[in-house]
């Protein structure tokens, strides 16, 4: 008998339909003699339509109204599943973050999970009940609720498969798992049987939206394996795992993209120590997550600094570097919110040479300009005009054969 | 500095402007110096969704899993208030049932409370804080989430009065106030400045729905005096309060109706122990609440047995009753949808004589044909075809004089 964690999001829940269809699924799993637990999301919408009230009110909720507000989105579909599967004739126990105790710190909107307590769960499955728990939501010290931020059921899952020693975390989504690039780009791409954390967590963070990236830290840390598959097909998905030596013969495992960046650029700047400490720390008091940040060296004492930033915030923070680098005696304030990021993404990079290199070729290849080069130890991510995009990623899918040959099976 | 208890319901917070509107209020009354809980229901016809999703699932929801889904509902209304509030300048908490510690017992979806920890929201109006609480919901000892029955914010609003000791418990709703009969039928209505708990509750049992008819009980127990009120206007609504001798100088306080029961009579039934026993236990078994139940004195060993039941529940009860009679070697089974219940209620019927005879006969004056009487202390009820409903009220209204004189002051 083993003991799987299953995580459903939005969509898998859409309506009653595809409720009654994961109920069914659910009960499979359980029939054929395994505990389940089911993390869920709430209904797809539903989040921004009570993000959206919430903003009709003010501008500014206040973050521990805001969790009370948005936390009822998961206990509507805990509630709704658990009544599908018990329609079915199976038991069935829905749990709140309050009631299994998943117990987190005080940061309201994207609390960090400090503990899980699993009596309850252990309790509910030994009465042989299919445990259905609220994703992306927990309970701090003080029994007020809290939330995880964007994505958060995926880290209930994934925290709670490592507390329950569970044999499996499988997260459920509306593709059949990770794939080389976007296969609605590409038509050659490939589902990737493996992948490692460290590249999950670059894809995750790069705009491809299969699983949160902390959730996949987490794993990392716990070494709990998850499963990326649909909750519309039978298929086997994508696993991802520890890395290991097969994993590094390959360069690139996968090409991503991100269209929901915007990029900005002060003009000479003096090159002082301090001036970039006074600009970014401003556009982080003001909220705004900056990506990428790119100075090149200095000449005549001048230098030009470019950012990326979420495009939702591009307004914002354009009125706010305007400010700024009159202070500093700036030159030009350059805005630009039509680009996009393009990257290759392999822990084989670390043994591989000339990756770069082949990946800036490729793009020259096509007269696709690159703006902007950013690189970490696993990935290179150049960003380029967005309307581009999509020829870029057929073209690197291709500069780096991963649509010709099995990939992630060395 | 007083302690105020107010209740408002789903239309008051029916959208924006309307949660704005009452945030305003609410902060007028705490910057008179005072501090405030509020209770608040759901959003007018949030329940009816969330009921209507979870009978999409199934026709038979698990209690304890539509508890879940149902108490969102003011989980989403106690955000909102507190956020309305906020952006006013003042300072807000929510709570939820759980939060608070509305501790009741195991019957789900009409549970009862046992027992409210107060000394949360004590300290929360120690720190200057306008407390919101959740109505509706409550937790039990498993910290299972339970929720009270239709109207069971009014319930919440007054066990917080009675726990908290509040000066005063305000019911905001729709209406100015209690009225000597629907103004809407009768032109001559007047608010009633005083009516007493035993009033109240035959009042609301019998259709009103100003207010839950158990939260009067709760009220009466507790000696908390309830005010009705309208949130759109700041006139005085109607106190309910201890029955004094003031109140018994006036026969009759005011005329009720109710249009949503039907009426099913079985003659021919033999007259012997435990069959009415056997007829009503089938159809308690089936979760059918009989309201009047009306059997004459037998003639030949055989009699008729008539009652009424919420006509939601009639096609179910005739069935019911079909085969419960053919058991029993009854004759026919009659049944009628299309009734109505008008009554008059007032705590002077006990000391007045010819209440009853001067209501059956300003019904025959009008030619109106009563089939069932039933009474208690201080009520009458005469259950009439449907369509006379109107007419029955605003007769008995002009028989009793009840639209000449002030009401209540003796």
């Amino acid at each position: 008998m083993a003991l799987i964690v299953q995580k459903y999001g939005g969509t898998s829940v859409g309506d009653v339909e595809r409720l009654r269809h994961v109920a069914r699924r659910i009960v499979e799993v359980s029939e054929a003699g395994n505990q389940v637990v089911v993390v869920v999301s709430a209904i797809a919408g539903e989040t921004d339509r009570l993000l959206q009230l919430a903003h009709q009110i003010t501008e500014t909720p206040n973050a521990r109204e805001l969790d009370v507000i948005l936390a009822t989105g998961e206990q509507v579909a805990i509630g709704l599943l658990s009544l599908a599967i018990q329609a079915g004739g199976s038991k069935a126990r829905s749990f709140t973050g309050t009631q299994v105790r998943i117990l987190t710190d005080n940061v309201h909107t994207r609390a960090r999970i400090l503990n899980i307590d699993v009596e309850r769960i252990r309790q509910a499955l030994r009465e042989g009940e299919i445990t259905i728990v609220a994703g992306f939501q927990g309970v701090n010290a003080e029994e007020e609720v809290t939330t995880l931020g964007r994505g958060g059921s995926d880290l209930t899952a994934v925290a709670l498969a490592a507390a329950l020693n569970a044999d499996v975390c499988e997260i459920y989504t509306d593709v059949e798992g990770v794939y080389t690039a976007d296969p609605g780009l590409v038509s050659t791409a490939q589902k990737l049987p493996r992948i490692s954390y460290e590249e999950m967590i670059e894809i995750a963070s790069l705009g491809a939206r299969v699983l949160q990236a902390r959730a996949v830290e987490y794993a990392k840390n716990y070494n709990m394996s998850i499963h990326v598959r649909s909750s519309f097909t039978k298929n086997p998905g994508t696993l991802v795992v520890q890395e290991d030596q097969d994993m590094e013969k390959v360069a690139v495992s996968g090409i991503a993209y991100d269209k929901n960046e915007a990029k900005i650029t002060i003009t000479g700047v003096v090159d002082r120590p301090g001036i970039a400490a006074k600009l970014f720390g401003r556009v982080a008091e003001a909220g705004i997550v900056v990506d990428m940040i790119v100075q090149n060296i200095s000449q005549d004492g001048h230098t030009d600094i470019s950012f990326t930033i979420p495009r939702s915030d591009f307004h914002k923070a354009s009125e706010l570097v305007d400010g700024v680098a009159k202070e500093i005696g700036a030159g030009q304030i350059l805005g630009d919110d039509r680009i996009a990021k393009v990257s290759i993404v392999g822990v084989g990079m670390r043994t591989h040479s000339g990756v770069a290199a082949r990946m800036f070729t490729a793009l020259a290849a096509e007269n696709i300009n690159i703006m902007m080069i950013s690189t970490s130890e696993i990935k290179v991510s150049c960003v380029i005009e967005e309307k581009y995009t999509e020829l870029a990623v057929r073209v690197l899918h291709d500069a780096f054969q991963l649509g010709v040959q099995p990939i992630g099976e060395g």
